[in-house]
């Protein structure tokens, strides 16, 4: 059974098909989020510390940090955002940055073992990002595009995932130490977005036995009501293997369906989650209480 | 590709793996319905009607019909309530009853081509239900337990149902119209019931190339803000080969995730159906608007 371990200095979360799904907090990121980026390229970080606060009261195992703002500092700003968010909460971090240079300062400050996101399958991207994944003992996100782009083949990109396993191992890094991302399309775009991601989803979960991860709200954009097509994804994915996300813990829907897929999935232990979760109505997060009875197919059981 | 045709006299619906999921409506049943089985045994079927009507309006796409009363005459009530409901709405319905005399005067009324609720694997009742729905060139329901009860595992119960398609076979009866119902437990009694299911599923899928169907509703049964579990629990069916599902399409949570898996099969074209149902919020039967904008994997697919 794999499982990728990942901690703070104090606390740590393992990502694995027999565990909960692993809900890694998206919101500490300035793209879209204009007022958030002109406060930290500021130095204002209260926005950073109050999201990572409300997240991780919302249920979130881990916090992405990112701090991509264009003509920004970024390493520091990045280094900067993980100490403060480390200082104010125990849950494991994912360093979020394309630029190796920003990656870098946040290894160097995080305390325990991080997530670094991302490393493509381009060649030139895996020879800088992986020794620093080996130096630093962290675990990686994979996504699974390179040179070429995004393929809409899923046996290509599972080619891609699998040539970036191949050369994490030449720098030492074990695969339960991969996580891939199979990478969503928004599904209003392209129709075959989802059952795409399902195929490719078994595939690295049977064959290259590895954990995965997704920027979840991706695949609802443009459509409306879009948190119920985030968390049914959410819920789809999980049925094919998927073992963590990077989502908004604070949408109720999502986080019901993430919770009931972990019930249906056999990973919350006598459903004491769900059951503690829902025993307050109003803490229930959007789950509202269906009519009790049922029993339509009771005579199947006697 | 199957695809399982059911019918009224003026009304085709077809159960298909590249086609929306099929919500048959179960509320038409008096099991566990006090005060609609004193009704209908007085010969008041007024609530059936409403019911009847309540459902379509809520999307059904066919409704099944059950007489299940205990001391009544099951037979002229099933009639009858076939009878009343084809009056008042014109979707194809399942009949439903273990008792082969009430199916038997169910099929003799019934306008169209119905699916017949159901067989199991036990001999003596194949050999009375089969023939019946021979005569009548209706499609079945295939219950996968036997003699032996409901086995815990899925091998076993793809067994049972590979053994009830090739007794129809005897019969004249094609594949295409044999619905299997994998049996759905109480995942609050059972924390593999899912994980059982969903690899059932699979195989019925890709090894029998069945349509599927299930009382859904089960799986909830006894858990607290069962409608959300209900939902999400339809979802991973899809995601895993479900076609159809005797559920009731009046609660909107289902209802959406059922509508948001239809998306994300890449069975809703042009997801014209969920914009449809989401334009005006206040149709969207608890579809709520998440936020705008989006895009922390933009950078991905630059």
């Amino acid at each position: 059974m794999t499982h990728t371990v990942i901690s703070s200095a104090t606390k740590e979360v393992v990502i694995g098909f027999d565990r909960p799904f692993v809900m890694i907090g998206e919101r500490i990121n300035p793209t879209g989020r204009k007022l958030l980026a002109e406060e930290m390229k500021n130095g204002d970080f209260s926005r950073v510390e109050a999201d990572a606060l409300a997240q991780v009261a919302a249920g979130a195992h881990m916090l992405d940090v990112n701090a991509g703002i264009p003509l920004a500092d970024e390493p520091a700003l990045l280094a900067r955002a993980i100490q403060l968010v480390q200082g104010v909460t125990d849950v494991p971090l994912s360093i979020d940055s394309s630029i190796i240079e920003a990656l870098e300062a946040g290894l160097a400050v995080y305390q325990g073992k991080p997530l670094v996101n991302s490393v493509t399958g381009e060649d030139e991207q895996m020879e800088r990002v992986l020794p620093l994944v080996a130096k630093y003992g962290a675990a990686v996100v994979a996504i699974s595009n390179d040179e070429t782009g995004i393929s809409v083949d899923p046996d290509v990109r599972f080619a891609v995932a699998q040539k970036i396993v191949r050369r994490a191992s030449d720098y030492g890094i074990p695969a339960c130490d991969i996580v891939v991302d199979p990478l969503v399309m928004p599904i209003g775009a392209m129709g075959t977005a989802g059952r795409q991601v399902f195929a490719l989803l078994r595939r690295l979960v049977t064959e290259l036995k590895v954990n995965t991860t997704c920027g979840a709200s991706n695949v609802s954009f443009g459509l409306p009501a879009r948190n119920n097509i985030t968390g049914t994804f959410l819920a789809m994915a999980i049925s094919n293997g998927m073992t963590s996300a990077i989502m908004n813990p604070l949408h109720p829907e999502v986080k019901a369906m993430v919770m009931a897929a972990d019930v249906l999935a056999g990973n919350d232990q006598d459903c004491a989650a769900w059951i503690r979760a829902n025993r307050d109505p109003a803490a229930a997060g959007g789950a509202r209480e269906g009519r009790a009875g049922g029993g339509r197919r009771a005579r199947q059981g006697q």
